[in-house]
């Protein structure tokens, strides 16, 4: 059986040493750590997966954690988290991302897609997951509920989600946004991109947070654009980019390894 | 002999047969063309080299140039650009720039080296080029015009150049700014982007104009960044991609490859 | 009514000029034009669009097209190449090809797919495309004729060719070879690439000729690798890089911007 | 004070335990560990940091090293490693690798370049470091053990040394390859590559072992290639690729980052 525990806290001495205690107390064998301490703040960040009988290891833990003052979260890896799709009318990291659950690359089960349209009703169905078409965050949130949910993945989902909705999902919702954040924040960022001549295009993934576009980000990248390239053909290349960076998000939330502090991310490798 | 010639105009039909037609009258023959309209602007541009004998072109292209309303330059490969560098304390750019021109990488002369400190003044004059410490625009104006130089580099030069100095070198004056613009403009580019935790950091060479970090972008070019990295460390990595778009601007310049319009560039390939 | 041309023919004077020539006498506007000269091997290469009303054009070209002795290709762009896709058991380039020709994102027409095994004829029909299942080389061979297809695009089809078969189809078979040409031909790349510990894992897109994995290259992409991945994520990364330089090999062709000349292809932009 | 330790043996339970045991013992604070256990060949690996006081690191552990059988090194990171730089007649490795030290930038002490040619002579005392043209492999032994040298960069050293020096040296010695490896082994690279018209041109930074361009790979970059160029433009845009591997390579190096097992490196972070 394989866990995963990740950890950040205070720094002080004896951390890691108190940490691979507790995973030795569960007869474990690590197999991938990594730990770093950010100096700036004096705090410490680590992810140790191991393997091991199947024990109480959160009980087990407990006395370590409350002793150096840790925020943590313990996973195991056959637990596989459940995703809800939101999406709108543009299907390319949809059905990337079905693509992908479905050929067993991404470790994430999706129970459901809800969309506030209908259009991409089938295409949903077409990989056997339920499909539901929402007017309200109510409806929604009923939804999640049901399908115990864990997490969000807004696959170019265009609806902004009210501040009440992003609270109760901390740390839980993963955007896109077609640009190289914080450039082109807002709803145009290739008309803009084209507007002021640049030879690079981006794309974001990122938490959402109660600001648009401002939540912290997890994954970028970007490829050439030049002065050939219209508007239509910003947009275009953008979609693989934008499904790039999605996938590569869901992934590190997926495997556990995304820390939040201070509104910016650790990711291990 | 080889020649350049970068044209752009409003586009209208036989507007290429006509520009060959000049070149074929002058003997040459071409071997890199290179043309496209904006559709939205309906613009036409295009850089054609040929080779051929030593011939009066201008003389024989003017009549063309005037019946399509064409904005116009005319090169002879043989007759490298003479660029000034201007600098202040750091030498990254500097150095690999003055490298670069000793192996004869770029195309270009570089008659002399202006700055507002006295700290490199070895390290220029050991690549066996004149080092000029100025402290006032009039003073730079002068030594340009003595040096006959044809456009300025500046190779992380931590001082504004007033718009009445930019005025006199329009299009003419390359700078390379540490952040991935429209991101960051300003100062400190490398600790807004720490603060943010981006994952790329980027740097942007582009023509200065008036406005602070806003004139026509030339290149672009980003590295992964991380939480690991610390300010100190970004502004390390900035370092090589900021000589790597500034060294990429320089040379797209020198060669001829590089038309402003409206703010943009159309650079070639 | 837009066209395309591309040429190329031993260099010499005024070629550009007799091409735009035609082209005006064809009433057409050029809007895209790329040229250039092999120096090593006085070969010229030429590809130029142009919109104009309904002609004859290859009979008002044919003369010019002798007189320079030039090897030439004509299309319309409204009429799409039809291509049959080849597919095995992977399905990772098939799906994303199928998606971008619904979505319309590639000029191309998708008449038929054909599988040497069964598992893949569900996806295919979801996308509404007839699937054949084909055990030999005749079969295919009629079925490409009576749906004329005009270039056949290998999807990760895991069977060789016969030299029979691909003489029938010069330059018009593209495969993707899941490594960095010319490094790892074969069929255990990624196995290979492992046991050697690379740290950059390929995939290349080239046409097919009687040689295995050796014909002219279209494009190629490369990701970062490293000691902590298996031959499995070696598999599982490399999907992404064969399914991109797939897209843009067929995006390429397509768009009849690649001239094959002595076993190597000249892009255009 | 700081202090780096590299371990790899065969896996089991307990050893990251046991070594942040010895580390607690030294009173040290762990700032950043990596470790991960390969799976394949049950070997286990492990890098990790810290501060503490000064004291007898190797005595401390040496009983736990002993218990799991470990191969491992200990380091001050004060105490800079000394690097012997070769030099034929080509620069932009060497010129590269002298500023970033005397910037700073690269934590190692260089007291002397040793070259089979006297071309570069001016260019190395510039930068302050002795310069020696040697012409036996025994004068180069005896100049290394004198200025006791850590370890050998070859900084495009264009002479095969002999399996007997190698020996020595073993992972010592740190050569850039100026090709994708393993594509393109022997000593015209560039020529093949334009020969097979690659779309992307790369260099290998590796350690060197008796076979030729067959020692671990450290560090591998591309860039992208073209028909539109030469062999002479490969060889120009491949010097910074060179460059750029060669200098990442150093920099794992000497910060102790590299693991070798089974002529492949593990690099840690």
């Amino acid at each position: 059986m394989k866990s995963i525990l990740l950890v950040s806290c205070p720094d002080q001495k004896g951390i890691v040493h108190a940490v691979t205690s507790a995973v030795l107390l569960a007869e474990g064998n690590v197999i991938n750590l990594e730990q770093h301490v950010d100096r700036q703040d004096q705090a410490f960040f680590m992810r140790v997966e191991w393997e091991g009988p199947e024990v109480d290891f959160k009980k087990i833990f407990t006395p370590t954690a409350e002793k150096f003052k840790m925020q943590w979260e313990y996973f195991l890896e056959k637990e596989k988290p459940r995703m809800a799709l939101f999406v709108s009318k543009l299907d390319h990291c949809l059905v990337d991302i079905l693509h992908r659950v479905e050929a067993g690359s991404l470790g994430v089960q999706v129970p459901l897609v809800i969309s506030n349209f209908k259009e991409l009703e089938g295409k949903v169905k077409h990989y056997g997951v339920p499909f539901f078409h929402c007017e309200t965050e109510g409806e929604i949130q009923k939804l999640l509920a049901e399908h115990s949910i864990n997490f969000i993945g807004l696959a170019r989902y265009m609806k902004v989600l009210s501040p009440e909705f992003v609270k109760v999902w901390p740390h839980q919702i993963i955007n896109v946004h077609h640009s190289f954040l914080p450039a082109f924040i807002g709803a145009r960022p290739y008309h803009e991109a084209h507007e002021k001549g640049v030879k690079l295009i981006g794309a974001t993934s990122h938490y959402v947070n109660e600001l648009l576009d401002d939540g912290p980000i997890i994954q970028q990248a970007v490829r050439p654009a030049g002065h050939r390239f219209s508007v239509e053909d910003l947009i275009e290349i953008g979609k693989d980019i934008e499904r790039e960076v999605f996938y590569r998000a869901l992934k590190k939330h997926t495997e556990h390894k995304i820390i939040v502090h201070k509104n910016r991310t650790v990711i291990f490798h």
